[in-house]
């Protein structure tokens, strides 16, 4: 999927240090340089409750008009529930990150993701910016780092990359993210930082950054917890300017690496033992599509029955039953890696012990058709198993 | 808050056999006869997808206008995802009892709770419906029995009952309910059967019996999904005439007799270990209400958090958030065991080790206070254990 050697945009450095906000004493905090003239877009957490550097991020993009020189990320702390002193505290990091780089403190983009409901340590944060300034680099090794600097239970980095070459220009996308790990029990949060080196106004980069997470960070659940902190961020250093043409291959490229990214954060979910993909096919319209597939993908039967890798269709078929979507439960047919197990609404005869072999793979197919239209749709989600309870379980406050 | 001794309303009679339906060899199939002039009113799963002995349960109430004479429950086999011929199997239980017992078909109520997919076994049930017939009585033991005949994976029998007195008469209110548990993990059904000898018409007891479960059993939840076969019939046998004051007196007793049974299924769900009362209070409807009630109570890190005794409120606060109900988070205050864990939506100072020793014990209070309106609701539900998960990921079909 990916390429083996990471290709860097032009116009990006990174550097991250250990400013001893993780207990762990590992890395936690990372700085991010883009170059003059770099426009940004980003998308950010459903949730009505949102952290501080959520709101802070968002203001600082409207200011800056998507003008954004710097991020500023840190990961064992989510500033999220703290209130005033949160919103004071992200203030003060961007404008003194702001003061060291020499840009205005709405071109920084800060975010955060940990424990929830704790003061940051914004005296541990600053005293690390300077080191953070001189130790920038632009090489593969400074964008590995920055990749494990924002992990909290992740298991590994997650990136991928993608090239994208037309007749006037070659330019290159890549992706970092962090997925729905948890730091000492409190709330999952996904960051994604995307970076490419091609021009594009960021009016454009938010219809694109847009339509791609609806199809991809938007078609995947763990647990269908929607975190306080998520945030997508894509910025165009604009050294590389396509053709009119390259803009759909840019948008495809764009779409490869995001589709990574959402598959990388899925399987490292906690707990994981099952990646499922689930296609939704015939529904009225796309929302009726993703309704269905969040009703099968968060009910905690169907999650558990998968982590027993059992083909126990009788729950999908009731999940959908209670997704809110009108349905003719007569029309339902239900397939498990191909074989179908369900016909209009009634068993048909399957091989069950392939269909239970199929769902003991780390990678399994449910398709749902439901016979009410012709909208479909991908999407991405795990079981439920004992494992995911005892992570989310241990007593920590 | 059940008395010691079960009085039995005037007018009903039970029996229980096992016809061979739960492959453990135990009873599995009850009649229940209910005297002439017996007025009935149900409510039945919200799912879309319903099992063959709902829909005709439902058209028999229909076409009696309320006049039930005969309820033919098994376990086992819920009759649902069978299609036609599941509905053709269910028609002929009830007109083959109709036959023998000397009532009309449309005078028999069935029900079913088990495995769905499956057809059900007709032969073992018409088999066995002459002896049903022939040990009817109207004892303690036989309600007992009858009890234990309906339950799938509870691991107990649950019954409350009440008296209402009045200067006219006395009658009596006895409930028997089966719970969230499955057979060999299927879906879980919830069946709850009150009886009572007052004297109501079907339509007084069908806007008694709505105002009461939405107050009880649509106040709970262990695992948010809802099952295809939930039912709740009221019967009255009319044999005890109370005054017209005695009708709010019988509203309160019947709200006892299910308050009492609802809380014994959220107690006896699958791996539960914390019982939570969740208490939503300042919201602008009741709607509202529910609506954060069962955010909260369906959030796999809220459950999983509840399983480690956990006293972690930013999960609770980010549900909220994640409900859909347009909220302050400003103005959130959270409690648990009536300590204050979260105000104004920050953290508190609380004393963690005492918020951890409510959490640990089987019964737990957390009171959430959005600070919207004056509407308020109390909604019973679980923690997610890792049992749960066991109970529910062993390989079956």
């Amino acid at each position: 999927m990916s390429e083996p050697e990471i290709e860097l945009p032009a116009g990006f450095s990174f550097s991250s240090v250990a400013a001893g906000i993780k207990p762990s004493g590992r890395p936690d905090l990372a700085l991010i340089s883009c170059c003059p003239g770099t426009k940004a877009a980003a998308v950010f957490t459903q949730n009505q409750v949102v952290a501080a550097p959520v709101e802070v991020a968002r203001a600082a993009l409207s200011r800056s008009h998507g003008a954004i020189r710097t991020v500023i990320i840190n990961s064992g702390n989510a500033n999220c529930a703290t209130g005033l002193p949160g919103l004071r505290a992200c203030r003060e990091v961007c404008a003194e990150a702001a003061r060291l780089i020499g840009v205005k403190p709405e071109q920084v983009f800060p975010s955060s993701t940990g424990i929830i409901g704790v003061p940051l340590p914004i005296e541990k944060i600053l005293a690390a910016l300077p080191s953070l300034k001189v130790q920038q680099r632009a090489d593969k090794d400074s964008v590995r780092e920055f990749a494990r600097t924002i992990m909290t239970t992740d298991t590994h980095p997650k990136l991928a990359w993608r090239r994208v070459s037309d007749s006037k220009a070659a330019c290159r996308i890549l992706g970092v993210a962090k997925g729905s790990g948890m730091i000492h029990p409190k709330l999952a949060t996904m960051l994604v930082y995307l970076f490419t080196d091609a021009k594009f106004n960021p009016g454009v980069l938010k219809t694109m950054l847009r339509e791609v997470c609806n199809q991809t960070f938007n078609c995947i659940s763990i647990d269908g917890d929607t975190s306080t902190n998520d945030t997508v961020l894509l910025m165009a250093s604009g050294k590389m300017g396509l053709s009119r043409r390259g803009k759909s291959e840019f948008e495809k490229a764009l779409l490869g690496v995001c589709e990574s990214l959402s598959q990388q954060i899925v399987s490292d979910g906690e707990g994981v033992q099952h990646v499922i993909c689930l296609n939704i096919e015939g529904a009225r319209t796309g929302k009726e599509a993703m309704q269905l597939a969040r009703a099968i993908a968060h009910s905690p039967l169907v999650k558990t029955a998968w982590a027993g890798a059992d083909p126990n269709w009788g729950r999908i078929l009731a999940a959908c039953g209670n997704s809110g979507v009108r349905l003719s439960p007569g029309k339902v047919d239900i397939f498990i890696g191909g074989q179908m197990v369900c016909r209009r609404g009634q068993a048909s005869a399957f091989n069950e012990r392939k269909a239970h072999e199929h769902l003991s793979q780390p990678n399994c197919e449910v398709r749902v058709r439901v016979g009410l239209g012709r909208h479909q749709l991908r999407f991405y989600t795990t079981d439920l198993s004992a494992e995911y309870v005892r992570i989310n379980a241990e007593y920590s406050t």
